[in-house]
């Protein structure tokens, strides 16, 4: 487990979805297991349907909240996108409901479908379909059966309770080895305020799991217009940092619930309040984005890519980007080969104005750091000691383009064997 | 081996760079192995610098020749690149230098060493340093030693001979499990012209090898700006439509020599001849570019895409690469899976404008053709023919936009655990 990275004025505290007041949550398993998968499938082989894991989560706030999300830029949008985007517009919602397993995506009753489980879920809770919030992750491209959600909600939402965050971080697992949750403690108008999230990392098998889903919830009064401006200047740092291997799927959303049960002044401005919620936000979505990227399919380490010296922030982030998705180097690192000379092809061929004869790399980890070019040539320096930087699980790079004061971060993972095998699995 | 495809006007001949007439070639190992290889290291382990393998090439013509050469767009531009595009400036070249196992890129000294193989060069075959390309592949950031290239060279031009293009492409080869040449004649103002090519495929081990080398040969009569614009656009729908690993490197050189040996009246025009010589040019690319894709590292299979009914050809290359750099498709091919989403997913991620529900796609290889989806939603078809069809060599996926008359057709391969091995190798 990559370590948690702490951000000014924020105290982590336990809880994920579940921490902030006026939140429950659960997940159950109601059986979209594989249409393949029998109870003799070995667990390792079939990550996603194992007999008997969640695959059916509801998050639920005791009173309305304002509510605000992002969406995937795939011009290909899974039915819950579409359905959610329209449930969201009035900028309010309550209630989230969300499956595994099947992405409802790319198939010709989708859209009806998830105007069921939104209609189902509003029957159970007592509210307006149009207050539920939507999501799926599977399979793209075959039918969502819904009896067994059907059969399955009344006694999720039953079972709604202030420690459900656990099974229901579960349920959107798919090729995820952890669950992923964070949630952190702020104040705002004098009054303590606590922001949670849980999400399901790139892990994308089996064969379609291209998907992220990040929930947020959160007890500070804030408007729904101050939450979507929020949104989009933090998912720009963290979640927009992150890439696994380079899809952008279908199915991506992350949304946020604030259901002011903090009791503090509604934010209705960009004051020092809203910023506070903004680092609160960022630092619950940049722990999920490093945690999703660590856990990224088949890796086995983080690699934390941080360029400075750029002409611009945008700059920094495309030369960042470059080397993190870089095939050659992301199996270099799992190899632990101090693999430098990919660092620099990388740099070159990002779509980007530099002078690679200004250009400096160093690699780091908890074992230390050690500067592998300089002035854009490869340094003679050890081997052993880069080796043994290299072999923890926490690897940074260091990029500096000597020509200004943009900067940026962002975070991979390294290309292995079972990223291979994880995804070229047989569907059957 | 993939099958040769047929280009109208072209027959296929042997002898790659040594069909046309008056070009000799040769190859011998010089020993530029790998400074960690040693006699014991067990060959598969290390396919480059294997003691004993071909590391230096040599192609000579026996007169001038107008010559024209493209290079990689990387940033950072090796040693060689910079001296070959000085030296052609005058559209004229004789003869070639390469060598594989060290790149020459990244090197505070490189420069000077690169002058100094075309010096060498030009001393055993009587020529200046200025008609000489020079060209290298292997690994970045490490000093080149002369010496053995010294040593060499006198020895590599005494034995140039009129079948030596067998051992020259071999010490090309890095990580290419299979020597790749090809050859064509056509015939231009009334005369026999031969036009042959060998390349080094993107084979990038061990660690740097992100090289693509092609060198090509004909005796047609043709001035240097006409091969350069022929080069132009025939490099546009070859190589540049292949992508094994989406990295770009930092050697990537195609060089065209033509030696007018076949006696055709001079092509100063966009003549008939021209476009003769165009075609020629094409079929040797496009053979060269299917066998590099193919023997892309780790590779089981070619993929080749189609995309047609596009707006235009650019949107129809954007769509095909997207879908053939795709790491979730390449593993699914690899996997033979038949995994239509992904193939969807990275329709609709690719940057280019499309309507997502007008999309088809179909799969087919020798065993028949399946379509697999249909107006943007995935059909119902037989897992077992897809299967079948996707157990074989060449894979073809045919995409349909619905939305005009571009079109383009690009190729790559699929993902393994060896290219995961041979890209995790650590360098000692």
């Amino acid at each position: 487990m990559v370590k948690r990275k702490a951000v000014e004025g924020c105290t982590f505290v336990e809880g994920g979805v579940c921490a902030a007041k006026g939140f429950l949550a659960n997940g159950v398993h109601c059986g979209l297991a594989h249409k393949a998968l029998t109870a003799e499938t070995p667990k390792e082989d079939h990550p996603v349907g194992t007999p008997g894991k969640n695959d059916l989560a509801m998050i639920f706030s005791k009173t309305p909240c304002a509510a605000a999300a992002m969406y995937t830029t795939n011009k290909v949008q899974a039915a819950p996108i579409q359905v959610t985007k329209r449930h969201l517009r009035n900028g309010r919602a309550q209630a989230v409901i969300v499956n595994s397993v099947n992405a409802n995506a790319c198939n010709a009753d989708g859209i009806t479908k998830a105007e069921k489980m939104c209609e189902l879920a509003a029957d159970a809770l007592q509210l307006e379909p149009e207050d539920i919030i939507v999501a799926s992750t599977g399979v793209i491209g075959q039918t969502l059966p819904l009896e067994p959600i059907a059969a399955a909600v009344p006694g999720l939402a039953e079972g709604l309770n202030e420690k459900g965050n656990t099974e229901a971080v579960k349920a959107i697992m798919t090729t995820d080895t952890q669950p992923k949750e964070i949630a952190v403690q702020f104040t705002a108008g004098g009054k303590v305020c606590t922001l949670g999230g849980m999400l399901k990392g790139s892990g994308m098998i089996h064969p379609n799991m291209a998907t992220t889903l990040t929930f947020v919830t959160t007890d500070c009064a804030i408007e729904a217009a101050l939450i979507q401006q929020a949104l989009r200047e933090v998912v720009a740092l963290t979640l927009n940092h992150v890439s696994v291997d380079g899809d952008t799927s279908t199915n991506d959303m992350v949304c946020v619930l604030a259901n002011g049960a903090a009791g503090n002044p509604l934010i209705t401005k960009e004051t020092a309040d809203y910023e506070m919620f903004r680092d609160a936000l960022y630092a619950v979505l940049m722990n999920l984005a490093r945690r999703m990227a660590r856990d990224g399919e088949g890796a086995t380490k983080l690699i934390e890519c941080f360029c400075e010296g750029a002409d611009t922030d945008e700059t920094a982030v495309i030369v960042a980007k470059s080397v993190i998705t870089s095939s050659l180097f992301k199996a270099a690192v799992f190899g632990e080969d101090a693999n430098c000379g990919r660092i620099l092809c990388a740099i070159g061929y990002a779509p980007a104005d530099l002078d690679v004869s200004q250009v400096d790399v160093s690699l780091g980890s908890e074992k230390g750091t050690i500067p592998v070019c300089r002035k854009g040539l490869v340094l003679d320096f050890s081997e052993e000691k880069a080796k043994e930087i290299l072999g923890e699980e926490e690897i940074l790079v260091h990029i500096s383009l000597g020509n200004g004061g943009g900067n940026a971060v962002v975070w991979g993972c390294d290309l292995t064997y079972d990223y291979v095998r994880i995804n070229g699995d047989y569907r059957s």
